[in-house]
């Protein structure tokens, strides 16, 4: 046979799971997209069509929904750890498992008053409204000795309307562009964040607590950084976050510019004082990079960010 | 000729304008997405291939962007007024004009306390993230006479996790459904509804405090009906907007049922307690009405809500 | 009660069907996308919460499948015609049906010659690549007594690379285009024509043939168009069906001018004769008409190409 | 700073570009979508905001342009060497450049005879429509002295209506799938292959052809193996390519199992003998696997195929 095989995965991906859990009249919901991948001893499902070392791809996904009874879902990084440790501990040639989740939050529907004291607060918090800002997403990976996991989000578009500036770069033959002193800066951020967490020994993070914090440092930096270029404003949001947050060792972003441009309105006889932008859609100047606590080593794949 | 041209209309499409207000060092943002249809005496630009009567569609783009900075936006439904009514009355060979407007919200960055006094509150007022979740909607209608003005949303994913029932239905020899005393009820709300505002001669409503209310009253109708079916909710959801909203004479919704499916977690030694659903794409129960004040007549097209 | 229920429509949308029939060792496939709404005297359903007239969506959605193995799938459009009896006049409540239907087609896949000698040419008459060109797409209506069948496509994307001019137009203070006298015309096309097929006593036309047939006219039409706008196209397109296909008296496009600009070559010092082009996403010219044989009444609703 | 740099690129992402060549009458197309993404001594554009060794994303999207008309289009692979050569060797601060193009096809609208005659059949072959099927993608990376070119495809949807099974499967206790013995087994495929050419003194490869024919040895063996798994028919498929490329040392495969699911018609007493499916869309199996040439080094990144 003059082939051979290398890297390969399989699993359930996609399963979408919605946890509704009751604390009287109020309830809570977690809703998931789950995507399992599994790697081990399985060139025989490849070369011989033997199936023997194969746990279906159904039975991942029926995993999915029994651990969401059984073990309830803290977090979507809790919730990962326990079907990777699952996958990897209880089928003998499965060595790897890779769990990818996607997190949508929702918000609870205010009700009206009159209703609130007709029929009691506690009756009507089961009611909620999808946020569709950004998506959370977590990886988690599981070699039955090592974990790692990195989280992020993707999707959330975000503007600073001035404190951006472009100039000084390189004019070649092709160069055409006019310098910037005050343009708008758009991006649809894509960020990823490797936990220093790897062991059972270690204490885990507090997967929602991290979340929220890095989500708040990484704006922060954003709006509060008077840019020169993207790639700056990139840099200073992955800084912020690993200056702040301890846990955290590398960081990746992926940034679309969101062009706006200005337009021109001189042919109608009006001056355009940075007020009125054409929002474009492609091309888009695309920055992207890491950024590593010092002494800490790349993990995060280039692409990860563009999935 | 064997042939007859019927209803046409052309302009361009998905004109994307960004506006900003600078007020001292807080901006605000106005983010639109504008499209032109007019129509007319047109038939010889159909027939013949004169377009001398053919006001280009790279104009009405020139036009809405200039008319950003000529009027500011100060509503979606404003705006386009503007721009109908500049069509209509400027161009003779054009006697309908129809705006439709997609509006994406957005929400301030909060800067971090250390810096808002370092720079200063206002000096960070120029951050924000888009919202992300409904698209708010708009159509603006004009012949010369009269005003139609239809407005409303759609994307808005919204749920009740109880407080939801069916049974009682038709059993035909094709059915199987279970009856059901306690499911989860989820639609994507796309809701429709159209002002009796229709002269200039009559009170202008205000748009913006309008859109906020309608959308608060139509939730409040999802989350406070105990539900015997989609259809229910819904009639009861436009009920309430019409009863509360003077503005406003007719509603049409089209609610997708975006099915969560109980687990059937048995095999595995499980019991589901109304806990673990899957979140199911396609196929879906799709439930359309339009809703009238008594008097009205309906005008909302069969299809405006699938746009 | 202040408010009266309008037009209402319900029923399971994207049902996705896929018949397999063998012939021996050839297989031919049929894959649909099938959309019902049913309306009728369900005032109750949304105003009492009685579902007593409701069949649910659930067994619309089992029709659909138990369906396909009764009757075949001869054609969307045949199929969606059993479907819309049924309904109408199975159940005493239901006074009107409107099946949509997608259908995607499928090519088969060549294999080698060494293979075809080896096991047989039946035996490799099972494989198939998915076309991905256009969807073809149909409606029927019925409402116990007369039919309306409403058949089209969507996104065929089409291009003339010449032949193409826009000059002559109006131009006011908001113009700043510039005449073109060679220009790229390219769409994506929607359209949808009717038959005059409304009476079970009437002939039945050629569904499969009369799809081939309208498709092949109207790409031939903007072809061989030399064009002036893409209204004249679009009018030339319409026109060619009507006057080919006896069974169709109207036809409604919805037409994207997919602007492909040329790119300025000039500060590089290049001249660019008509080579080299942008293709534009946003914003689009949107150019719509329907074209009716004389005598007929216009139907096609205005949205309906937007779907 | 406790912070460090790790991995950063940039540049303009989805240039569309559209070459017309005309032949007399007779136009050819080449439609791509190009993103530019470079790596070098950029440092200080990321820490200081300084833009000295900074190309602008501007300047790359003219670049795309300029040479489309300077080189021509004779295969995206020949385009994207081209680009990424003028980058690193006319920047000094640029070490790196990696040229994504993803290719469009197109076929001609054949025109009626009446009008061929008419008009000469030089006259009409400027008429195209797009084919729609799978869209093309290649990747080229140049450091200033090894080439690394690696192309393939997405989006091409396949099917086996028969010659497939699944069975002898580990079952665990969260195991209900029934084994199969004749199943639909259908995917949408992303491949990825990685030529052998590093090096400008060798003879390169003649693209379109090894594109054509890697497509048609890919889809003979995905319709001519009979399947035990969709993991054993990657593996004949990646096999299959690199048994008749020489030209190629690895393949990668992403392939999600599109399940259609036999429908269950007992309870409407009918019998379904592999005739009537439904298609699923979520969740669904994800087989993904790198075959290499004996002797290859793995090149393709794991994520790849899923861009």
């Amino acid at each position: 046979m003059p082939t051979i095989l290398g890297q390969n995965q399989y699993g359930k991906a996609e399963n979408r799971v919605v946890k509704i859990t009751r604390d009287g009249g109020t309830h809570h919901i977690k809703d998931l997209n789950v995507s399992v991948a599994l790697s081990g001893d399985l060139d025989d499902v490849h070369l011989t069509g033997s199936n023997a070392h194969c746990l279906p791809t159904d039975t991942t996904k029926n995993t999915v929904y029994a651990f969401a009874k059984e073990y309830g879902i803290e977090s979507a990084e809790q919730f990962g750890i326990h079907l990777a440790r699952h996958f990897v501990t209880s089928q003998e040639p499965i060595h790897r498992a890779r769990i990818r989740i996607e997190e949508y939050s929702w918000e609870r529907i205010a009700t009206s008053d009159a209703n609130s004291k007709f029929i009691g607060a506690d009756d009507v918090n089961h009611s909620f409204a999808r946020k569709g800002q950004e998506t959370r997403v977590t990886q988690i990976t599981y070699d039955g000795e090592r974990w790692e996991v990195i989280s992020g989000l993707k999707d959330l578009v975000v503007m600073n309307s001035t404190n951006s500036e472009f100039w000084g770069y390189i004019k070649d033959k092709y160069t055409t562009l006019q310098e910037a002193y005050d343009r708008i800066l758009a991006t649809q951020v894509s960020g990823r964040w490797r936990f220093n967490w790897t062991d059972d020994e270690q204490r885990m993070p507090n997967w929602e607590k991290s979340y929220e914090q890095t989500r708040k440092h990484m704006l922060q930096a954003f709006a509060e950084t008077y840019s020169y270029s993207l790639q700056q404003t990139l840099y200073q949001m992955a800084t912020r976050i690993i200056s702040h947050r301890s846990e955290i060792d590398e960081v990746r972003f992926s940034l679309p510019n969101k062009h706006h441009f200005l337009v021109d309105l001189e042919p109608f006889g009006l001056k355009n004082d940075n007020e009125v932008y054409y929002a474009a859609d492609r091309p888009y100047g695309l920055i992207e990079a890491t950024v590593l606590r010092d002494g800490a080593t790349a993990q995060i794949p280039v692409d990860m960010t563009n999935l």
